[in-house]
């Protein structure tokens, strides 16, 4: 019986890994970094390199791993094939199949925002609930849609990429996904600073937004707490676009509680407020009351749901 | 070892109740009127009386029977409790035990729409494929997700409630459900004709539309067909909303084929023409190649969907 797992969550820049109990204590955590030279050829080595070393530092015995989780920076299928990951140099090729061969032991891959839905849901925001849809407001909008406790891959592991959903039809600037009006171009950091800019442009209504060239999201949602009336528009339009989104996602789901992490996140209980009062007029009734929790792993979601994808 | 199911799809007006061989060969067909009367408390056994009826009359021995699947008209969670149907007079109670212990065989229900796209899964537009989105356009729009074989029900049954995405914002007439902007009130069959009234009376631009007052969802699509420039437009819009909605659907759920269905859908291919022009530049990349079919089955998706609940 195995009672040890491996949880990975490859990045662009570190692999978060740590070593978890089956009973889900975290019972070590490091980074490596994550070298993309030669199209990335070195990472699943590395990492493979890193468990390793664990294995032979804590002294564990082979046979009480239960396997290796990966959450990875792509879209990943059921079976564990990655179709591209773009900012780690890396083509289609079976994640599962490769890194497993490398550590000798069971690998479970996944999109990394999915498998940070399945850490909240393990031990985070989620917990309890078997039904969620988790959106990570940060660099991107990412998103990860759990049915009865099971992470919706998708048919090529494009399941939950909600940051992609079209929500504005007059829109110039183009999404990096090479469409235009992508909800990623306005509830992101970056995003909510691209609306920021735009609003205090249309006028000179005195704002606290003005006093600064290096607009952050953060600067934002203080100025909210603030009254900023200015601030508060914006925060109303960042909510209509996520409120409106998120219900549509609603009325395909149905999930019983939407978990809100990411950088933007930590906003606090504000940023729920300005989703959730734009969200329940537009949703299905049959949606209406369902819950919005803030995440609570922050950057360990990734490995805590790693480890949960290989326990299954 | 069972050899015969029942699939029943209770409607409104009729219930429609098949009997299937296990490899889906339908053995028989017929239906029932829909008993109303005394908040729809008759429904469940006159369907018990006329299955009993059918067993004596087939001389079916009970051991070789599965059981019976049964596709309602509202939200089913996954246990069978339906959470209300207003037009049968339904309050919320379990459908699999009231209707097992009635038949003294195994039931078990779903939402109809959800029912009916296993059906096209199993059988009609779907067949081969595990992913799919099944889109109903007729006096409504419904929807049923599939995600690995399994229906989507969502945490109380409201899963796949996609005529309810919120699409237009300046919209002031009420949707059925009580918002405002529904899916359903552009892309059903009275939905095209709200659509068409609006283009009609915008100006004094010819077209064969104007020679009716009893103007048809069908009626739009054949003069699409002999090129009216107007109903052309109309076409145009109509495949605007519903290409964009089922391209967030994609990006949420990421199906292998979408197929669509119900009456609107009897204008053919020229249909899906219009639909995929109006989903590929709004979806996200991994979906871009997402297959559209239109539905074979007819009104027996749902009978067929039934059976396949309970076989599973």
């Amino acid at each position: 019986m195995g009672k040890f797992v491996f949880g990975v969550d490859l990045g662009g820049t570190t692999v978060k890994m740590g070593l978890f109990a089956d009973d889900a204590t975290l019972l070590d955590k490091w980074e490596i970094p994550t070298d993309k030279t030669d199209k990335g050829a070195k990472i699943l080595p590395d990492i493979a390199k890193s468990i390793e070393e664990k294995i032979v530092e804590k002294e564990l015995n082979r046979e009480e791993i239960i396997g290796v989780g990966i959450g990875v920076p792509g879209p990943v299928d059921k079976q564990g094939v990655i179709y591209k990951a773009p900012n780690l140099g890396w083509d289609v090729f079976n994640v599962n199949d490769t890194l497993s061969e490398m550590v000798s032991l069971p690998v479970k891959a996944g999109n990394d925002a999915n498998v940070a839905a399945l850490g909240e849901m393990w031990k985070g925001g989620g917990a309890g609930y078997r039904n969620l849809v988790t959106v990570t407001l940060g660099t991107g909008v990412g998103g990860g849609i759990i049915i009865e406790g099971d992470v919706l891959a998708g048919f090529n592991g494009s399941g939950g990429e909600i940051g992609h959903i079209h929500v504005e039809d007059n829109e110039e600037k183009i999404c990096g996904c090479g469409n235009k009006g992508c909800l990623e171009q306005y509830a992101s950091a970056t995003g909510m600073v691209y609306i920021a800019k735009k609003r205090l442009a249309k006028d000179e209504m005195p704002s606290v937004l003005r006093e600064t060239d290096d607009l952050t999201a953060k600067m934002v949602w203080d100025a909210v707490k603030a009254g900023d009336a200015v601030a508060i528009e914006i925060a109303e339009q960042f909510g209509k676009y996520l409120g409106k989104a998120l219900a549509g996602i609603a009325c395909v789901v149905n999930p019983e509680i939407i978990v809100i992490g990411g950088g933007v996140s930590k906003a606090g209980e504000v940023l729920l407020d300005y989703i959730v009062k734009n969200y329940k007029p537009y949703v299905f009734f049959g949606s209406r009351e369902t819950k919005f929790a803030l995440a609570t792993l922050g950057n360990d979601a990734g490995i805590y749901g790693a480890a949960r994808l290989v326990i299954g």
